[in-house]
């Protein structure tokens, strides 16, 4: 099954191994240049272009051609990425419109995680793995990434239909619990007792964070940051408020225990009112360059060498068949309320696991409570999950007209 | 002298030990939060908003509070940087501008190579350091970081005038005279003989890549680039070729032994002639996040703690004031045929060393050709010529009217 080997001393790869000076230009064009190139690709074949920047860390990482290692520097290119991503989608959105839905989205949110835990650790037990290790998979397979969803609907221009509403805004609230799981799973890993009270002042940190900026963040930003900006001298004063409201928000979010790129949301849906064409069109050119790097990043993570015996490849297609199914199902069944294709669309977008659900199985492998094996299976998971996705995501979509095209709004001024 | 003990321990430096998810944001958040703050603080204060973001820096890194360590991730921001920021300031460049000051430019770089390499060996050796310390120190007081010079010349608008055409001319030709002293004096350090046939090679593959991408470039660029463009599906396709092509370039300049930034100003060069207004401004917003990295990484590489005795203050002080001299007097000599007013522009241009002289002091200390602390002294030269530029630059074109102000022409499209 290790196709890797075949691969991996191409010409090209001798380029790579190049001094110090060459190095960083290498990486930047190799995930940048195959990025775009497979993303024509994709477009051409009529696939949502992120197929192919997802397609393109596969291509240029370990599974395939080995150009490019995942290191500490794409790693953050990556997080920034996503950082920037959500940003752009948090300023097309209104608090107002993720409070309308919240009730559907708290329903879905809730099932989406109960469904996949309960799937995950079912199969695992029932392939005689220690509980442990079948209640991690569990964990690794609740929290959604919503980054390629948000990417897939912003481009189709979709992100003010209500099932877009619906997905951010359970996207919210499953990091939270998503957040709530780890801990849990992360105390068993540990053989320590649950520390309770920890658990529940971090659950009320961050759920007060998230509603107090989802409730005041619009109207204070409203008030200060156009005021801030006249008075400053600075060049590009608009960008360098937003940027570093941006990242202050994502630092916010770390601390109070959930991901920086839901505070990077909630940063770009707090200045959603008051923000600019330019800003608009500033913050796209820092997403243009970002973007692509957090695309290839779930690609580059993917290594088909796991794939020894023919019991791991059956227990990964399984996990991931199941992966699919409980979450579309669960979130799904969340959000019956809207009607079966909108339902379906919601549970769609939730089902990228992406570097969430890797950061779950990191944990449980250093925390020795997973094997090698069943972390590779955890992340071929998240990211087939996350690849899956888009095409689906298209096709459902398809007769949903691009409500308010952000990609013209923003041209146009 | 030591300063640093007295700030290393504030609250704030709490923050940056935090854990893996907080670590990338706060370090964001440092660096870009304090360019931005210091920048609009220097600017208040009628000075160049660059300053700003160089003293944001030293503020933060180890000479002051410490709370952000020059990693490889800030290493690499910083490089995208500067090729981000060589490359908007191409793009506001034409190749035929940049040759018609070729003569001028030549003899102002070939001056300003040989005065301050002189004047460091005869300041080392006079002050009884080894032979090959003082080539070393000779060696990094040669090569000019144009990056510091540009950004202070488009926010003024006077790109467009002749004496910032001859500085970006005459950082060109600095850079192969700058990687030739690089190899003579490393070759010398590793104590074999000089590789004549290797350093002809390098310099042949190096002048005839920038001499081709000169004479041949806007042309081939603006038959491929506009109908590639054309025929692209994927989202902002011109912003994705630009990009391709500034990483291809740069990495083409470090195989051919010249610096990546030369590249990438090269490549914004080649696309001048048909870049949209609409490129222009997602490269600002790229630019924006990225260059406050560069500036920032400046400042975070100068530690004063090396500074322990009163002879290395001296000799600090007599080696930055003979950096400043040598190298205002010799670009100004090679440019006198522009009248002392405009010579005089030129050569303070060309004082900032900034990361070159840092490379060169790095390789010596590598190599065992220099100690820690004449390492330090060259690196107190190349952040010093640097943080004084842009006050001087600033006074010295304050009668220059803003020709084109880039920044305007880009919001009216």
């Amino acid at each position: 099954m290790n196709v890797a080997d075949l691969f991996h001393h191409p010409p090209l790869a001798l380029l790579a191994s190049a001094g110090d000076a060459e190095r960083l230009p290498f990486q930047m064009l190799a995930v940048f240049g195959c990025a775009k190139l497979l993303a024509e690709a994709a477009q051409r074949l009529r696939m949502p272009g992120v197929v192919g920047g997802l397609a393109a860390g596969i291509l240029i990482g370990p599974s395939m051609f080995g150009w490019v290692q995942y290191d500490g520097l794409l790693h953050a290119m990556a997080e920034l990425g996503v950082m920037f991503l959500l940003f752009q989608v948090g300023l097309e959105v209104r608090a107002t419109e993720l409070v309308r839905v919240g009730k559907v989205a708290l329903l879905a949110a809730v099932l989406g995680v109960a469904l996949p835990f309960a799937a995950g650790w079912a199969i695992m037990t029932a392939a005689g793995h220690p509980q442990i290790e079948s209640i991690f998979m569990g964990a690794a397979m609740v929290a959604t990434s919503v980054g390629i969803t948000a990417q897939v609907l912003a481009s189709k221009g979709v992100l003010s239909h209500r099932t877009a509403q619906v997905i951010l805004a359970a996207a919210v609230i499953d990091d939270v619990l998503g957040l709530l799981v780890l801990a849990v799973v992360s105390s068993m890993a540990r053989a320590g007792g649950l520390d309770w009270a920890g658990l529940a002042t971090s659950t009320l940190v961050s759920v007060v964070f998230i509603a107090a900026v989802v409730k005041y963040g619009s109207r204070t930003a409203g008030l200060v940051v156009p005021r801030l900006t006249r008075s400053l001298r600075v060049d590009e004063a608009e960008f360098a408020v937003a940027v570093t409201f941006l990242f202050v928000m994502a630092l916010l979010a770390a601390y109070s225990g959930v991901a920086a790129i839901i505070g990077a949301f909630l940063a770009g849906m707090a200045l959603a009112e008051t923000a600019s064409a330019h800003l608009h069109t500033l913050v796209r050119g820092a997403g243009e360059l970002m973007v692509p790097f957090f695309l290839a990043s779930i690609g580059l993570q993917l290594d088909v060498s796991v794939f020894q015996s023919g019991s791991t490849v059956l227990l990964g297609l399984v996990i991931l068949a199941a992966a699919v199914a409980s979450k579309w199902i669960g979130c799904g069944l969340g959000a019956a309320a809207l009607g079966w294709k909108d339902a379906s669309r919601v549970g769609a977008g939730m089902v990228p696991r992406g570097e969430v659900g890797m950061v779950v199985a990191q944990v449980g492998l250093k925390a020795g409570a997973i094997t090698q094996p069943v972390y590779g299976v955890a992340v071929f998971m998240a990211v087939m999950t996350t690849i899956l996705a888009p095409p689906v995501l298209s096709f459902l979509y398809r007769d949903v007209p691009a409500s308010e095209a952000p990609q013209a709004r923003l041209e146009l001024g």
